[in-house]
C-alpha cells in the first residue's frame, strides 16, 4: 500500500484499545489515515521502534514515546518534516483542532479537553480493573485484586463518572442530549461514546442493569445512539476496520462484572 | 483578603496534591494567584460546590467538575465572565500557552503537552501505591493489595517513567539536562521535577538507592537542581505557601518503601 496520507496512528494492530479514540476522529470526520500496524506489512515495527527503551530523539527531531499511541503528521515537524505526538489526550487535542472537533472558541476548546480527559481516566480506571496490581503480570495472578477491584469500580465509579456526564449533557441545553459542548460533535463526545461501548462490552450485566433502572437515561437513550450518525462512523463500526474487543483494556471476565 | 487577581486556583488546602502542579505554573513566572482554599476565609465551600454531584453549568456557562483542581479565570469566559477549566493536564495546557511555558511552536507544544502527561501519570500511579483497589476505602483496608502495588511500582514502573525522561533530557542538546523541550523552561519540566521530588518524599529509600547507583544521572544531578532556579520558586519552595506532603498523593508508609 502506497503511503500518501497526511495522518498515520502508531498502535498496536487488532485491538481498540487506546489507538481507538484516534481513530474514531478519522472516521466521524471522513479524513483519510493510515493506521501502521493493521494496514502496513511488517508495520508493527514501527510501533516496537517508537516504544524501544533507548530510542531518543529521532531524525525528525521528535522525542520519543513512553507508549503507542502516537500520531505522525507529515509535514508538520521541525523544518518540514514529520510531527510525531504521544499520549493519547495530546493526540486529541491537537487532532481535534485540524478536525474542526475542538469547539468553537478557547472556553469550548478547554472544556472539551477536559471532558476528553475524563473519559480518558475512566478508561484507565476500566483497565486496571484486570490488572490493579502490575500491568505486567497476567489478569490470572492478580485476579483476587481484581474482583476487589472491579467491585469497586462497578459500584462506585461507574456511576460516579456516568452521572458526571449526564450532568453535563443534561445542561447542556444546545446539544440537546447529543453533545457534552456546544451544537457540535467534538472528540470528547467520540471519547465518552468509545468508553460507554467498552463498559457495555466489558460489564454486560451491570450495564444493562442501569439501562433497565433508568439511571442515565441521556446517555443510554440519546447520546450513544446518536454519536455514529456522524461521518463514516457508522459504515466503520460495521467494517474490519473496527476491530472487536479481546485482551486489550475492555475484557470481559464474567467474574468481574455484576453476579 | 481583595480578589482582584485573574488566575484562581480551587482545589484542597493543605496539602500539594495536584494542585500544586499548577501553583508552581505561577510561581515560576511570578504570576499573581489566589489559592482559594489555602487564602480565603471559607474558600474550601467553593472547593465543596465546585464538586458537587448535583452541580451543573454555571451562572458563567462552565460545565461542572468531576473533581478538583480547577482553574477559574476572570474575563476569559463565554460572555466576558469567569472561565473554569478543570482537569489537571487541561489547565496546564491553557496555562502553558497564556505563561509562555508551552514551546516555541506548534510542535514543542503537543511535545510539552505529552510530556507533563507522562509525568502526570507517574504521579497517579505513585497514588495508587496505596490505594490500588478503591480511592474511596482508608489505606490500612488495602494494604495487602498496596504492598503489591507498590513493590511492582518501585521495581518496573519508576525505572521505565524515569529512564525515559532521561533520554528525553539526554536527546534535547538545545537543553542542556536542564529543560525537556528547547532551550526554556515548560510545564512538563515543572511536572517532572515535582513527581521526582515526591517520589523522594514517598520511597526516599528507593530514589537515594537509584541515584546512588548513577541511574538517570541528568535527572538526579542537573535537572533537579536547576528547576527551582526560575522565577520565584526557590523563595516559594521555603515559604507557607509549599504545603508538606501529607494523606495526599505522595505519602511516606516506610513498609511500600525499598527494604
Amino acid at each position: 500500500m502506497s503511503n500518501d496520507k497526511k495522518y498515520e496512528l502508531l498502535y498496536w494492530p487488532g485491538i481498540p484499545g487506546r489507538g481507538e479514540f484516534v481513530r474514531l476522529t478519522f472516521e466521524a470526520t471522513r479524513t483519510p489515515y493510515l493506521d501502521v500496524s493493521n494496514q502496513v506489512e511488517g508495520g508493527i515495527h514501527q510501533i516496537l521502534a517508537l516504544k524501544d527503551e533507548k530510542a531518543t530523539w529521532d531524525a525528525d527531531g521528535n522525542p520519543p514515546a513512553l507508549a503507542p499511541p502516537a500520531l505522525r503528521v507529515h509535514g508538520e515537524g521541525k523544518k518540514g518534516g514529520a510531527l510525531v505526538i504521544s499520549q493519547t489526550p495530546a493526540i486529541l487535542a491537537f487532532l481535534g483542532e485540524k478536525l474542526d472537533l475542538a469547539g468553537s472558541d478557547a472556553a469550548e476548546r478547554a472544556w472539551i479537553q477536559a471532558l476528553a480527559l475524563t473519559a480518558l481516566d475512566l478508561n484507565n480506571e476500566a483497565h486496571d480493573t484486570h490488572h490493579p496490581v502490575s500491568t505486567l503480570a497476567y489478569y490470572e495472578d492478580q485476579k483476587t485484586e481484581s474482583l476487589r477491584k472491579a467491585t469497586d469500580f462497578r459500584e462506585t465509579r461507574i456511576p460516579k463518572f456516568l452521572g458526571y456526564f449526564e450532568r453535563v449533557l443534561k445542561g447542556n441545553k444546545e446539544g440537546q442530549g447529543k453533545y457534552l459542548v456546544g451544537d457540535k460533535l467534538s472528540y470528547a463526545d467520540l471519547a465518552l461514546w468509545q468508553v460507554v461501548h467498552g463498559l457495555k462490552f466489558a460489564f454486560p450485566k451491570e450495564m444493562k442493569a442501569r439501562e433497565e433502572a433508568g439511571e442515565v437515561p441521556t446517555i443510554f437513550k440519546t447520546f450513544s445512539p446518536s454519536v455514529p450518525e456522524h461521518g463514516q462512523l457508522k459504515e466503520y463500526l460495521s467494517s474490519d476496520r473496527r476491530k472487536p474487543y479481546s485482551k486489550g483494556i475492555f475484557r470481559h471476565y464474567p467474574e468481574l462484572d455484576r453476579q
